[in-house]
């Protein structure tokens, strides 16, 4: 039974389709001045999202980007089997009282900064095994409460160095069906799809805790590096294929000090994939001219550039396959605090282009 | 393809057998001096786990409790394909740092006092599926790290009332598997199998969130009870059972003012489960002379009392079938701090005894 899904040593190769069959993205302010402005669903100014504080900010966000992609998909809450999500506060708060009150059954993630990877990893696992037929996948971040629950309060005006990221404010959710998503159901709600064109999962990678001993919570790109390349290595191990099967290979939050370490592992290994990377970090914020010195980073990072710039062209066909890698850094106040190191995970989604029937 | 599997509107029954393969179970002092004393694999009475913290404690607890069930299993840690974990601390790091470490693909959850019930239910659709010969879930707690990451300082000697529950030092972790455990590797290192009699998960139903709005986290049993009854009146409904088809119910850890909100909860929706129904919190510690008020708690009560007492039983063919609801409630210290409810969710796991070939 197992040999037919499970490929070497840590992936699944889904023979039954996986079809992302909408996405959404929110985001605040400062990522809607960023290069990404024209893609997302949804920029709204007020920080606060209409709310007395940051968490319920998220919260309120994180729902409005469900809502967002259900309707995209033609669907309705009820419609939804099961929900798959996370984000980076104690408890996962931003979630219980986010998206979760919407009445859908939940499993809650947590997986730092990967977890749109391992949402949509969960969630494919349960379409190709006929557990569902439509299951929402989300996460989000918020600068503000991020930033409160790691850090140092934003009041003090801390100064940050090179190597820190910016969490990006924002939200995105997909949902997937075992089915084509619809072909249009109005100008306003439009599902995954271009012509017939659409966006399948077709694999993943369940990445392992890589743990090279960093303690900088303000190098997190440092300290996921290692956990990027080792879920990479696998992929390509595990599938047989070389970086140029790939249009793309999109860690998440990496940013520029990361992305520098991760290419230097990987061609320690012998693999090249300076021609086909690209992070999520790197392509939300405008890093000269907005001041996010290595980049973007957060849940939310990876999943509203995965929303709104990388899946349509997918469907559009202008990639043919790429390899999504959220990259997550786990660690907590209180770990930081006791001095413990900050060890890293990254989870690997293969998405590609196919024509509906 | 989906109709093969889902059952009703939150549940699944599976089509291929998903074998508990061991479980394993490491408490401290307080537990061992309880009721199931006889049942535990191991009993510390270092509360400390020869570490300097209790988020360390915590974490080595979880990584031995891995370990144990692994080597019972008459397995290593490379055979494991896949790992579900989580735990009460912000960011999950008990799980992060402990078993996490031991190099197994792993995905994190967060489902508070739940999380056995999750990982469990992740794991059964992961190994039905075919997604994976063996994998593991396990879970912890611990007394001094949850009082510090949601009440108050231990020094404080802070009074607690009577509706407050005793967070459970302890750790479970099960290994499932697609085949029948083995007959037996040595004397000290037994799978879950009497004879032929072995247990397997037949069954979930997937909890959601349910919110009545009760802001008291020193009576979770009351916060979660409300959860505990939607997923037993959707498990029932699914699976078009009646109370009396298990030979027990087990909630998590709603001790005993949770116990008679459920029971008068379920009796509103005309289901009488007085005759069935048990709670792991009320199992783990003698309230009379424990002082543990309302009972034990924390992801360690369900998993310990699951793995020590419950699935034994079940393999020696005692109980036929019961059924496992782990409640969690879904607070923060920040969500508290800020005024907002308690919501509650629990997740169900249908458990049978089945003769192996």
């Amino acid at each position: 039974m197992s040999k037919k899904h499970t490929r070497g040593a840590a992936s699944i190769a889904f023979q039954e389709p996986v079809y992302i069959q909408s996405s959404a993205s929110i985001v605040s302010k400062k990522e809607g001045e960023g290069p990404l402005r024209d893609s997302f669903d949804m920029i709204c100014e007020d920080p606060m999202f209409g709310t007395k504080t940051w968490e319920a900010a998220e919260s309120t966000m994180q729902k409005e980007a469900a809502t967002l992609a259900i309707g995209k998909a033609g669907l309705k809450p009820k419609d939804i089997r099961m929900l798959f999500a996370g984000d980076l506060l104690a408890q996962t708060i931003a979630s219980s009282f986010g998206i979760a009150e919407m009445g859908i059954p939940f499993y809650g993630l947590y997986g730092a900064c990967s977890t749109m990877g391992e949402s949509l990893s969960l969630g494919a696992m349960a379409i190709a095994a006929g557990y569902g037929e439509h299951i929402l996948c989300a996460t989000s971040s918020h600068f503000a409460s991020a930033e409160k629950e790691f850090r140092f309060p934003l009041g003090y005006g801390n100064q940050r160095p090179f190597s820190a990221t910016w969490t990006v404010t924002g939200s995105g959710a997909c949902v997937l069906g075992s089915c084509p998503p619809p072909k249009s159901i109005s100008d306003k709600k439009l599902p995954l799809r271009v012509g017939n064109g659409c966006a399948v999962i077709t694999g993943i990678t369940t990445g392992k805790i890589m743990d090279y001993g960093l303690k900088d919570s303000l190098n997190m790109g440092g300290c996921m590096a290692p956990a990027a390349c080792d879920t990479i290595y696998q992929n390509l191990t595990d599938f047989a294929r070389s970086p140029s099967d790939y249009d793309y290979i999109f860690t998440g939050d990496l940013g520029v000090v990361g992305q520098k370490i991760l290419i230097d592992l990987l061609a320690d290994k012998g693999i090249d994939i300076r021609n086909v990377h690209d992070d999520c970090g790197l392509l939300i914020f405008d890093n000269e001219t907005q001041d996010t010195h290595a980049g973007g980073s957060g849940c939310g990072c990876s999943a509203t550039v995965l929303a709104s710039h990388i899946l349509p062209k997918i469907a559009a066909g202008e990639w043919k396959r790429i390899l999504f890698v959220p990259t997550g850094a786990l660690l907590s106040k209180v770990s930081f605090n006791e001095g413990e190191s900050v060890p890293g995970i990254a989870h690997a989604v293969v998405i590609e282009h196919v024509e509906a029937e």
